[in-house]
């Protein structure tokens, strides 16, 4: 993992700690609205993540209005998750339109890999859009560099580490932060790399925890014009929250709500305190 | 306020709160079966909302089944989040239908103001169907009636008392009720209005609070054909179960499933004892 | 009730209880991929379920990759609630590749009787997609005979008593079992039949309980070639993680979460211990 001192200063976990509270904080006073075109299976789910944080959550994905909608929201979640050909024109349009207002356009490749048809709409969203972060699990993330081999539908048939490398390849690529979740959730991009400590085995057992991730991270990059930074705190702030959470659950549906409970509940200097963050 | 007294007799309050209670037994007694046409990120939790208070729900939105289901529900709602083209189109069919069998039909104007896109729909959707209510918070409430400036996506960016006078005006032009909901929410007809003030301030933490508030109001509308107290019965209904979910809750994934169990479990005198409104 | 005696050797219930452990036990240990074509309104919770009890999720229903997804999962669920046309032409369409790969495909006719459009696209795709297994209320079942009358929109008008002859013609006609689900599930094929005993009056008051039980046939017939008993100990599954809830809950809202907290954490012993089956 490539040392991010340079860009952090003498202590950079300490400073990724604060940064990780102070964007928290942020969120909580701006209340960024995050504009999602996404999957009919999550959607639910992920407007009420961005709730219980403290920030706001637009769904459109109608031609006639995504392009106002970023007029208005703050930031932009794709996901394409349960796709079609309309929703795609829409996401491109969407896209960059946010581009046109440098408002960051987060990319969520649901499933790429398990279909063709998902690969090459996320392929070609980023021919189309420039896109501010990437995430993914190791899965998705190799099979937009064409491995399309093994995917185990939407869940990852690959360790987060065997996606690292593609990643730092993806992130050179488009010139943005790629972020690979799983067990320890690894964000890359050109010349740096963080790895995130935090999180709870009963997120792989509710659905949505993944697209809820990105949404998360649509929020902390529109407080953290460092977007590296952004996803990594906005992962540790979710990781932290699963920790909580797994220890009031009787199992995933009471999870799914602690998890809620914990992420509207969680203080910034606690967020700092809990969260593992490595370079 | 306008009195409301003429309509209700002497102690307009005491009757409202024996009323709600009515209309609650009643709706328990009847199950009436709400059929919605609505958006796809709340529609898990309004059809919870109506199974938990003892209704039932039909979501129905494809041009070829529309109209029959009027033949078998017995309200509609129309919900204009993530609308598209062809839905709108859905929604007018099925709301003339409901007409022709004078069946309520109360419209829920999501997003309206956030995009010209869905302000007009809501406003096609008002010229060629009678509605019977309309709910919506004070943005949404002030677009209908040209008011676009301002709205923060789907939450609203003004005070309820902000939209009260263009809820009247809206009201005595289409002839029925508008509640405009918030921390207290308002319902206003051409001569009447009534102020509800049971609630919590965890519901807008949970997506779709909105939206259930609204096939809430569609369930009371067929067991009490004056559609004023209808609205302001159901929103007391709502606000009571949610008084009694936050002093369960630890934040809002708790809070959402103590909503609906304390909807399920509120007694019809529970509800007469503890609903507060003001004519 | 025909005896299953001859088929399950001397003590049907014993070994059917041992079946129904070891079901459970091998979707744990398989994970089977089930893919669904289905309506919006409960994803969300069917994908939970899937999860919960073990196995894994995939949605996925654009034409253009509803084949390929074929490719990777192990069964197919087809469900009519909230259908489009499009929809019904892609349900066909991975119906019959699920076909040719010899991978079960079960059909749930959400709203059949209700809306004629339903009725319709259940018996076009009957006629279409050879279906492993179908699963439905009773006023669902008496409509795909033809019998569409007195459906209340997708709760049932009858008894699961009054479909079981239906559901046995019907069994007859396409050659699969067919589950008639409420307060006593009911499967039958053509010389057989299967009683549930267990399950708790709450399932009915959440919306998705109907649809997630599909789902969970779906996974159980991967694993057991024998889909009179994989439907069977899915639904007994289904029952006691039921019971197991009801035992916790407070209302439908905690119930949907305990109900999921005990799918996760219910040992295959103990499933074998409580379910309660009659031949």
């Amino acid at each position: 993992m490539i040392e991010i001192g340079v860009r952090k200063g003498n202590d950079p976990m300490s400073s990724l700690s604060e940064k990780a509270a102070q964007n928290l904080a942020r969120v909580r006073e701006k209340r960024p609205l995050v504009h999602s075109i996404t999957n009919a299976v999550t959607m639910n789910f992920t407007a009420n993540v961005l709730l219980a944080m403290g920030a706001s959550a637009i769904m459109a994905h109608a031609r006639s209005e995504v392009e106002e909608t970023a007029t208005i929201a703050d930031a932009l979640v794709l996901n394409v998750g349960t796709l079609s050909e309309e929703r795609t024109g829409a996401m491109i349009r969407a896209g960059k339109k946010y581009n046109d207002w440098n408002k960051p356009v987060i990319l969520d490749p649901v499933g790429a890999g398990a279909s063709t048809y998902r690969t090459f709409a996320a392929r070609k969203i980023l021919r189309a859009v420039r896109i501010g972060i990437i995430r993914g699990n190791a899965s998705e993330i190799l099979s937009l560099l064409g491995d399309t081999d093994g995917s185990k539908g939407v869940d990852t048939a690959h360790p987060v580490e065997a996606a690292v490398d593609a990643a730092r390849i993806l992130a050179d690529d488009i010139g943005a932060p790629v972020a690979v979740t799983g067990p320890v959730d690894t964000i890359v991009d050109g010349s740096a790399g963080i790895r995130i400590l935090n999180g709870h085995p009963l997120m792989r057992y509710v659905t949505g925890f993944g697209c809820a991730a990105t949404v998360a991270i649509g929020a902390f990059a529109v407080v953290d014009p460092d977007l590296l930074t952004a996803a990594a705190t906005a992962l540790a702030c979710f990781g932290v929250a699963g920790e909580v959470a797994g220890e009031r659950a009787a199992g995933p549906g009471s999870f799914a709500a602690a998890f809620l409970d914990a992420l509207y509940s969680l203080k910034p200097e606690e967020l700092e305190t809990r969260c593992r963050m490595e370079a």
